[in-house]
């Protein structure tokens, strides 16, 4: 492994490591022999952990990553016939080579949004064909907390967003991967959040926040789909056998605020990021930086060039929108090294 | 955590946590930023491991678990009208809780079997209704090795199974979670147990044998299915984004023997359980012991004043036969206070 | 068309055509535009029909075939972790090229069983691993009335599996492909057969006793599978556009008990085909001869030559037994033609 | 059943009846008994017949309706990774309450279209992510023939679409529910229409031009799909025990030319219902007349009296238009009527 090919760069918050808690903990955590499958003290202590900020009504089930977390939590409170609202770049609907159309058999209704934030209205839009047999019938509404584009929906809108659901019967479910981002973004505790907002599940992010792997399907409150979620969750061959080692990361990320920490660092990272690239001549800021992802028009012809160098995805060819992402472990250093880059970059193609 | 609690027991070897070396392979995996999802030098080089055990022409894909390894193979493999020949107790049959029917949308056509084996003839008398719209056809075998009763197929069973497979037009899988302990067993490398045997695909275990976490879906020569492999391993929610971690585990593994080493330990402890409890009064052997997982008849009336003590399974409860699994990491002296344990209260209820 | 290839013959009795006044029904409903996919009369008077006979609870779906009838009910009732208790040649297990499996992506339990009756005890004895995520979750019991073997459950067999089911809280359904022959058999209305028995729900049997084409999902009672039913027949493809067409053939069958009429011929068929070949030295029924089916062991030599001459099926080809159906249009001189040609290739064999 | 009730009606084509024809050739095959799902003379000669109108390579395969025709055809051509580009509106999107995302497990890709017309562009534009795991990978296109707005594809259109297609890998779907009023509206054959068009598999419409029900899935050359689709009809519980009275019809149907002439028929009765309501003040025709359906936008205010007294269905509300369609037996009195009626509501509500 060359130095070079491990440099932080700025593609994705997945592509950092672990957090050396991370490491501390599974190592703390492999002591003999204890139940599989989660009948562990581990597990017990997370779901705890989990309480501990959500409320003593909370449940938690550890998965192993995002696609996992998402796809078991709508399955399991969906029928096939029932379809799931989202923006149109939401990452089940885009990014999943259509995993969820094949273990849940059902249908993604995706609305264009500006933001990433889909609203009440659009959500309202959608509610058509009700009762009749021809159409699939809207079962849940899921928006990613940050959305795909680094912006929060506020607390007021999150609830809104519950508020229209509910009021049509439907799931409201949050795409949590990045949601220690959001709650540092809007200084808020995580009951706040997903609380006090009605949030029904949440797909509760652990890798992109430190973890070496581990996701969450939280419910804040007793739900039907409970009942259904152990099965849901084996079949989606979710179910680790060694669970204590998904367990004790969460652990150790939810106890004493790691969590919280960890994405305030990105987070920061990203606004440094920000103002660096915000000020050279040829980039603009393309959407507001509100959590640990900038996205920033550059010039064309300088796309090419920097991926030489660097790392990252475009994510809009058309309006040259690239994405960049910060990390937990991502240095300031990073970010003046590669802010430099950019505007050398730029500069020699304008 | 008391020491109770992670005493070594002989429930799973998935009770076991990680081979020590899997820890440093991971914190060594753990520098800087790579690309996610297996586009990093560490999954080539496990990738690569694979090839030097099993040849130039091998394939390796990382999953989560075994589920994922068996579901994603043959998923990837068949459509849904193509069904699954498998013993009556395989772990894909009566372990997943159904997730092989729901993702694959096919049919296992499960054939009761005697020391947990498959035999040619078993096979030929399931291929029925060929051509046939109103019957499922068959597209697979599917066997564990070792089986799910601690027995190995010889090399010339194997092969002859993939024979009748072949000969049929159909797939020959095979589920290794303990797929080093069958080596070990059979005194072979993995080469003469998987291609010289004419397997085309075979979900290599790890968890079992030492990782954290992780399996590989092996094919050990080039085959149809693997123009699918990649979509339908991330359909099924087996992409891992930092792939690294799973794939610096099976470097480790793979690279100066640990697998045979982990396996060979786990096998002697058998024997040594096998041994012991052999002896007592009141025990008898039920299947041959060849591998980790030792199979013993106990007089009905101790299991549950035993099961007060230890964590372990019945396994028939109409034969009163209980399974015990040995690990890496079991011990002599954990096999003599575990006979000890049994030879106490079989006396005790005689 | 000669002669020949039209002549009644037993192989099933799918391969009958359909009543004249089926012909009549559809004539006398083709008269100018109704609104289509069930929002017709002809639908709501044959809805009305099934309610004089099972009484006013009772909802009716109406499906294109059997295959459609029964894996629409059970889907529609069941979540994919909720496996269905079947006897092992169940039509839906062995008969739907895995149709079942692929559409609602649960598992089948098929249980061998004599005289192709499922019991309570076999019910029971597939109750394990309740509440294990590794285990399907028992969901349903279905069982063929009259039975895959010609037989017929006796009222209090029924009930006696309804008792098992609800007890468990599971979905017990009838597969009525030949719900009428059984009525007949058992001397009761449908009430009796279907209401006091306590079915949840019945795939009521039309094709194969005079419609052209056309089966019905029938609740007897409310249920909550019934808010699912409408979308789960559309995503099943079983919703006709132009319902009218099977509504006014149910109509037809319904009133004034052609239903009944036409299983009674039928059943009197069969006994007489079983009268005579019964006497014939050589061969000997199988199974009792309770409804429109005549299973019989014949000489082995026997059944190739007379499959030259005559169409049917080979049952079980290592007992040697055949299976001959009777059908609404069979006659008594078919009857008796047929059972001379096999008295005399049997004589011809010995 | 009163003669209001069944009024003709422009709601649509399948509100209509069956053509007389089709119950005679229903009557024909009613003789006797015959082998059962396809296994008998009047499938063979409607196979015969449209291998006369389509080539001697062309292979056709009844199913019950348009739903299961279009999925059929799909899952059986493609894998669950492999999605299927479509116009927003098509049928399988938005009138399959999700039935092909739930049986073939795979995610259709809407593209916003004009005048109901995919272009190679729009194909184009989706041929994104290829060979990327977290994307879908398109594998067919699939366009209505006619539209979902009575417009028709010219020949060259046709043909260029299969281009672009073929030059991507993709299969090329073409649902013809209406395709026989397309086939008059280009004033071609079928072979021009589906041969040299290089169209690779058709969903051919029986139920809207005549019958009582039926549809085919017509390969015009071999492809690959064929091995599959005797047991993806099957699974899709759309193989007809009884199939001689579908294939009857469609022998009736294809032989000495009445498919074109109810297709003509009522595409002149749509040609003449547009000049009609087009004279009207505050109607504007919405899309060009070239099939049989009219789409009008009126004066929002009319809308709903006029559906007070004529059964029809909005097609975009935001913009006042509304679908009529005629039938293989719509006079010119019912639209002289129907148009009469038009005319006065819209005058009531100025």
């Amino acid at each position: 492994m060359h130095a070079q090919s491990t440099r932080v760069h700025f593609a994705s918050d997945n592509n950092a490591g672990a957090h050396p808690r991370m490491l501390a903990a599974i190592a703390e955590a492999n002591a003999g022999h204890v139940a599989g499958y989660g009948g562990d003290e581990y597990t017990a202590r997370a779901v705890e952990a989990f309480r501990e900020l959500l409320g003593p009504q909370a449940q938690a089930f550890f998965v192993f990553n995002g696609s996992g977390a998402n796809i078991v939590a709508l399955a399991a409170a969906l029928r096939p016939h029932q379809a799931v609202i989202c923006p149109s770049h939401a990452h089940v609907a885009v990014d999943e080579c259509g995993g969820f159309e094949r273990f849940a058999g059902a249908k993604l209704i995706d609305v264009p949004v500006r933001d990433g934030k889909l609203t009440p209205a659009d959500v309202e839009a959608q509610l058509r064909g009700i009762g009749d047999p021809h159409h699939v019938q809207p079962g849940a509404v899921t928006v990613s907390q940050t959305t795909e584009v680094g912006t929060v929906y506020s607390i007021t809108e999150l609830r809104a967003l519950a508020d229209v659901a509910h009021r049509n019967g439907l799931l409201f479910h949050v795409d949590g991967a990045r949601i220690a981002n959001a709650a540092v973004a809007l200084d808020v505790d995580l009951r706040t959040l997903l609380v006090e907002t009605n949030v029904d599940v949440c797909s509760f992010g652990g890798t992109k926040n430190g973890l070496l792997f581990g996701e969450a399907v939280v419910f804040p409150r007793p739900h039907p789909a409970l009942e259904v979620m152990p099965y849901a969750r084996k079949q989606a061959m979710q179910l680790a056998s060694k669970m204590r080692f998904v367990a004790a990361q969460f652990d150790a990320l939810l106890r004493e605020g790691l969590w919280r920490e960890n994405a305030a660092h990105a987070n920061r990272m990203a606004k440094l990021l920000a103002e660096r690239v915000g000020a050279i001549e040829g980039v603009r800021i393309a959407y507001p930086v509100e959590a640990n992802g900038v996205f920033a028009a550059l010039p064309p012809a300088a796309i090419a060039p920097l991926q030489r160098e660097r790392r990252f995805y475009v994510w809009d060819a058309d309006a040259s929108v690239v994405r960049w992402m910060t990390a937990f472990d991502t240095t300031e250093d990073d970010v003046h090294d590669f802010a430099d880059a950019v505007a050398r970059v730029v500069r020699e193609v304008r």
